[in-house]
């Protein structure tokens, strides 16, 4: 953006969510870039979930996203069952981790394109998962707080991942 | 907020950011509430950070909250060496649990008063770790992004301090 660019308040508030929600991604990415495999094979603490499974929960909560922000289909509706209905040891058949990592650059890269058309008034209008009565009484739940909420989601998570990373 | 005030863009986006900031905060004290402090003395992972360490350091980036907004001073200054610049194993001596817990709550109580008294323009000015050459390019790192960036940083180490949880 050009410094000479007069941004509106709502364009402003927007970067700033849209900032730090690329922060994590990139965070995401740079950690991603640092493990093996078989590190992401390997759980992230004692009996708790592997890289893996927080790999593919992070790509489909992302997923989500699309029909929540109003922005279009889930490209893998079949992921949200594997890896956010259940947990770790549903015993359902998982991708490879390959097949994850592209899943997870797919989604990030589609959703970052699709974030970037939303004009800015609509932003602040009621996402899918908030009915229109209670929309009006919390005009605050839109959807850029879809993007604040899971940018915290993805720290949450980037906080385990990281325990991936040998000493 | 009654439903029939209206407010103005600018306390709608800081509504949003400092509900997200309240929601990660009360997560925290949800999750300390459920610890003994034999959970919280332990290491979240092998080899990793204890409860307590990570109740230190959230605390006393928080406390350095107040002078990055110009809030006021830090309330305890010597916490940042403890827990911020100095990694666990630093050998020096640390507060007990009943204190920093304490601590937690005197930074977060007064913290979240301050916060709320800020005039809503002021949320959008320069926060004092940023230079006002930098600023001029980049009005977005103002003093409610610093709400926003903290706000992950929490949710960052909740993610860890879950694993004391018991399965």
């Amino acid at each position: 953006m050009s410094t000479n660019t007069i941004i509106s308040e709502k364009e402003l508030f927007i970067k700033m969510v849209m900032s730090n929600w690329d922060l994590q991604i990139s965070r995401m990415n740079s950690l991603l870039a640092k493990l093996s495999d078989e590190d992401l094979s390997s759980p992230t603490a004692p009996g708790r979930n592997t890289g893996v499974y927080l790999l593919g929960h992070l790509a489909a909560v992302s997923d989500g996203m699309f029909t929540i922000l109003g922005l279009g289909e889930k490209l893998n509706p079949a992921m949200d069952e594997l890896f956010v209905r259940k947990p770790e040891d549903s015993g359902l058949q998982k991708p490879s981790i390959a097949e994850l990592k592209e899943y997870w650059n797919k989604v990030n890269t589609l959703l970052s394109e699709k974030m970037s058309q939303v004009a800015p008034e609509e932003w602040f209008n009621r996402h899918t998962a908030i009915s229109e009565e209670d929309f009006a009484k919390e005009p605050h739940r839109n959807k850029l707080n879809i993007v604040i909420n899971r940018t915290s989601h993805i720290s949450y998570h980037l906080g385990q991942l990281v325990y991936l990373v040998k000493k």
